[in-house]
């Protein structure tokens, strides 16, 4: 067997036999001539197999290997600038060929199928090259995300999953048993990143958050991926340049590097290549009379609804920050307005193209006084926020942060108006399987 | 105010007047002349203020100071060799002083705490020198794994923690209640691994995964991240070189980028300095010959406990491959040994010095005959298996990976006697506060 070497690096060997081992994508029997599309989870490639040019026994494995068969494939690699694939432009003149695993019938045809059919075979339907693109531009963003924070001074520090009280909303949360006492799934690891702050300055957490929303929409999944920098001796201000500087890192690395899963999901690259510092800021007053303006009715006093983030993001070329909500729509840790205690010094950033909030975020109180306040007025567990009111007794500092929602990013980058198609697995009221 | 700058940059600015935004940390009052020691989360450094160079305000706010307030230094900064901090070797000479917040008594004192008092107030226990350092070793640890899988073809592909089933042990689940039918916390990515790969070739996922064990060990968490390759293509074999690649070179990036953090820790690093590749590879069953003959009694077919861990990784200077485990030893998906279906071709890395497997992984079948035989040995749910079971169905390959343990990896490299120092906020069978 000669040199296994994957698809993506083909044309570093055109000229030689290499072996490739893959996957069966597709086939067209031209008689003597097989043309099989090889895929291997790093690009696909066309394998010629001609009669002429190989045993009677492999020329038959070629003609009767079946969609999705596991395939180990030798051959002379050419350039073709006709031969399709990913890159493309290549493909496998075959010497030989050996079937690993013979399929039983994919039931994923080329057809067209349900919705729901498609998430029952979601362990299939990952291998289409649609949804192994989107796969691939969610690790870019992954790793974006953590290569800019790395190199910003932000330190990685990792959040309970299992908690004690919660985060923010209590009437959505996954409760278990825990030897004895209740504990929920966290909501966020906000709490804990302002602790850790007084650790290590600028920190993050990354990881899974859940909410047991018992709705039904495009924007929601129940478990998500969330990454949540927070910063000690950082106020709204630098907590709106930082979010702008760090989205337009991500974009600027999914365009560098997921050119080719863009094109496969025929994503509009242009809207995106605008996508850099400075964001446009506008207040919450501000936003409720464009609103109002544009004939999509709200109140002053109410948060947003999808309707209006859409609206708002439609207005705009680039992310748009919409800051200094009333207090009463957000968290109890919001740091009030020294202009107008009405207000928060809060700020969610509506993406574009009607892809609504993807961060939510703002400054946190350091008043031990306001939190005792706040606590008393939403009625939260006094006990179980004993560690958290003591960041505010022992060297409190003023301090921004926000949660940056992955699902939301996946879906705004590869253009998908669903979010369960942005992980691999997606978790909603009436899916946890596979 | 001076410009802003963090103490790990300090060296940039000798001369210069800067400020600095931290945290008293600890001081010395030598009457006209006070030593305040100041960390910012990225380092400590000596700011000297001397009465006759602020005003009467200010060395009055530096004498009252108390430990942990949060402050605002401007100085300028000098070389001085014999000066204590981190990096050390500067100093500030103050001429402003700000407390931002005077902390209240600080509860924890230079005086010995008990493990109960400081687990009780992990939140503020993060701030001391060496909790600093440990929290550092594991974010560096965290962005070695990622930066080497990134590098070398593994795609990071989530898992959901939400699941249907169990992966391994069904006797420590942590359960929920998904809408009305029982969920249940993820032990492990793997066999969604095993379904991502056939898409992507080669994966990865890094996340929280729990265990809820009723034991109390040093070396146990309830909750617990653990990075997941998983390979297409890839034999036992192949696994153990990928192994021993991915952890020399986590190993070798903490040692190069936190040499401040294991100097603070006491660590002995000649012993770390020696892990590269290969590390030594013996069988399970000379491992058992080789326990026995030390005195560590074992009889072949047992799985290994803490004590038979601890005593093979003294046996070598790096940590030893231990491969081919009796398949009842084992998870249910386990590849069988052609050699001997009494083995399964599974492999344990155990860590040198005592700190046991920090390593679990081997070559998962690849085929259905034997997959449906192991699911009816095991008595396991069939119906929620039968999306696993598919993957045998369409395109099944030889594939193998493993799961390392980030917690015993921190408490390897930081060397630390137990597991409970190793992660922010650690959950155990007694603790899940803060």
């Amino acid at each position: 067997m000669a040199e296994h070497v994957y698809i993506r690096d083909i044309a570093a060997h055109v000229g030689e036999t290499v072996t490739l081992k893959g996957w069966l994508y597709n086939k067209t029997d031209k008689g003597r001539l097989q043309f099989l599309l090889v895929r291997d989870g790093t690009g696909i490639i066309q394998a010629v197999v001609f009669r002429k040019e190989v045993s009677p026994e492999v020329f038959e494995d070629a003609r009767r290997v079946t969609q999705e068969s596991s395939v180990i494939v030798t051959g002379v690699v050419r350039e073709d600038a006709r031969a399709p694939g990913k890159p493309g432009g290549y493909e496998l003149g075959v010497s030989d060929f050996q079937i690993f695993q013979l399929a039983e019938e994919y039931p994923i045809a080329p057809k067209e199928h349900g919705v729901g059919f498609l998430m029952e075979h979601r362990h299939l339907w990952l291998r289409s090259a649609q949804q192994n693109a989107i796969l691939l531009v969610r690790a870019e963003i992954v790793r974006a995300i953590r290569e800019w924070l790395d190199t910003h001074g932000f330190v990685n520090c990792d959040t309970p999953i299992l908690t004690p009280t919660s985060c923010e909303d209590t009437t959505s949360l996954f409760e278990t048993d825990y030897f004895g006492t209740p504990a929920y799934l966290t909501q966020s690891g906000q709490l804990y990143n302002e602790a850790t702050i007084m650790s290590l300055g600028r920190v993050y957490c990354f990881g899974p958050t859940f909410r047991a929303e018992k709705s039904k929409t495009r924007r929601h999944l129940t478990e998500f991926w969330m990454v949540e920098p927070e910063m000690a001796w950082a106020d709204l201000d630098e907590c709106m340049r930082i979010e702008e500087e760090f989205v337009s890192h991500i974009v600027q690395s999914v365009l560098k590097n997921r050119a080719a899963e863009l094109k496969e999901l025929e994503r509009d690259t242009t809207a995106l290549e605008r996508i850099a510092p400075p964001f446009p800021r506008i207040s919450y007053t501000e936003a409720v009379k464009a609103l109002n303006e544009k004939g999509v009715e709200i109140t002053w006093g109410d948060d947003f609804g999808a309707p209006h983030e859409t609206a708002l993001g439609e207005m705009f070329d680039k992310p748009v920050f919409v800051h200094r909500y009333p207090a009463r729509c957000k968290a109890f840790y919001m740091e009030v307005d020294p202009a107008d205690p009405q207000l928060s010094l809060s700020v969610d950033l509506i993406a574009p193209e009607g892809f609504g909030e993807i961060i939510g975020g703002g400054q946190r109180t350091a008043s031990l006084e306001l939190l005792e306040e706040r606590i008393r007025q939403y009625k939260l567990p006094r006990e179980a926020y004993q560690w958290y009111i003591d960041l505010r007794r022992y060297g409190a500092v003023p301090h921004s942060g926000f949660g940056l929602g992955v699902e939301r990013t996946v879906a705004w980058l590869c253009n998908l108006p669903h979010i369960r198609e942005t992980i691999p697995f997606p978790r909603m009221l009436e899916r946890i399987y596979p």
